[in-house]
């Protein structure tokens, strides 16, 4: 017995999401297919982060334990050619038999895109939000950094969460803009349910002016969901990065 | 009677293209079908330029007659909200009865998309050629420059052209490299049946190394298509900007 581990990258536009459900495409779904086809067994993943309907990824984690023969290094090329184009395999890797992906300590980095120009570019519409109104990428400059350190995030966790505690670590949020693109970068030990979406919402209406930066710090402090802005649609968010701090 | 023309972007990965055809979607039967809903009368655009099936635009031009009342700067708006997000109308205005996109001196500007990387990422993938294949941009801008001027492009065009003359003016053709992106732009007083997409393969093969920059001349004077690289494939190629030389 053998547990691999695979870095996966995908455009989320046409799917429900990571987790399995009964209804709708989701990316577990797809790997629990092409993995029971490749090694004619049963075959049921672990998924680090479970992203939300129409969410992307450049680098979720997901593990699976297999009997089978196949050089853990060269699971990734197999299943590359039993996955639809919106899903690839970046790396496969054998990890020790009680690795946990949701158990160990972690490092995530999540983007979120946003275009801010006077028309909706076609080839741009499905990957970041795209608004008419203009942004001052330093009012959201100023008003991220109150986000950095650790808080009690209640005021950015949709409800239906079921996380015990809304304390998290946020270790670094820039906002950086490049020609009509906007990027929130954020970089934490977790997220709760829609978090960095609301984090974008937030900054948006801080960008546009709606509220000052200093206001950011009051959201915060208040710990309640209806301080914030809107969540932020799901075709900006991307998962860029996944890191374990703890030594596999 | 006005004429009316419209600058058109587009996603063209669901499209065959742009010109009307008896199966499969096109920008045109779609600009048609939106425009005659809107000013209930039948109307029919004349496009610039007939791209293929699968190529991008973030500006085209169509003209049509109407003897709607609607002010023609407004049409743009009002044609969006009858349009797939694929397509979006950048502007409308009002030209001379008599200017016909087709018969007017043009500078079209394309960029060719590839981007060279160990994993073909899958947020890139409708918008790029992905190789797997390390490219020396040097080496392509070199290959590049003496495309530059008039010259006979029989190397690079398609079968099935029913140009009158295969002589073409470049104004100006540049490679440059944005981490693992890699944009050919292309800029001309008009191009041949897939002449960019024949350039871009071309210019592929000399930046693996395949040929030395130099034979881009040899296959200019050879006036032969199979001297010239393969074609690259649509989903890379995006006309950018379209100018009219002559007053309107």
């Amino acid at each position: 017995m053998k547990r691999i581990m695979l870095t996966v990258a995908y455009d989320g536009t046409n799917y429900n999401g990571w987790q399995f459900q009964p209804n709708g495409r989701t990316i577990e779904e797809e790997l629990n297919r092409a993995l029971s086809e490749l090694f004619e067994e049963k075959i049921i993943v672990i998924g680090a982060s479970r992203t939300d309907t129409g969410v992307h990824a450049l680098s979720n984690i997901a593990v699976f334990d297999t009997e089978g023969y196949i050089p853990p290094h060269k699971v990734s090329y197999a299943l590359n050619q039993r996955l639809p184009d919106e899903i690839r395999i970046k790396k496969s890797e054998e990890v020790p038999l009680d690795f946990h992906p949701r158990k160990v300590k972690t490092k995530k980095t999540y983007e979120y895109h946003i275009v801010s120009e006077e028309f909706p570019n076609p080839l741009k519409r499905l990957y970041a939000h795209y608004t008419y109104y203009q942004m001052d990428v330093d009012l959201m400059k100023q008003a991220a950094a109150y986000l950095e350190g650790e808080h009690d995030f209640k005021s950015f966790c949709s409800s239906g969460s079921t996380a015990k505690t809304t304390t998290r670590t946020i270790y670094h949020v820039d906002v950086t803009r490049n020609g009509s693109e906007i990027i929130i970068g954020i970089q934490g030990n977790g997220f709760l349910y829609n978090m960095v979406r609301i984090i974008a919402g937030t900054l948006m209406e801080i960008g546009r002016g709606i509220y000052p930066p200093q206001y950011m710090e009051e959201i915060i402090e208040g710990r309640d969901r209806s301080l914030a802005g809107p969540t932020a649609p799901a075709r900006g968010l991307v998962l860029v990065d996944f890191e374990f701090l703890e030594e596999l």
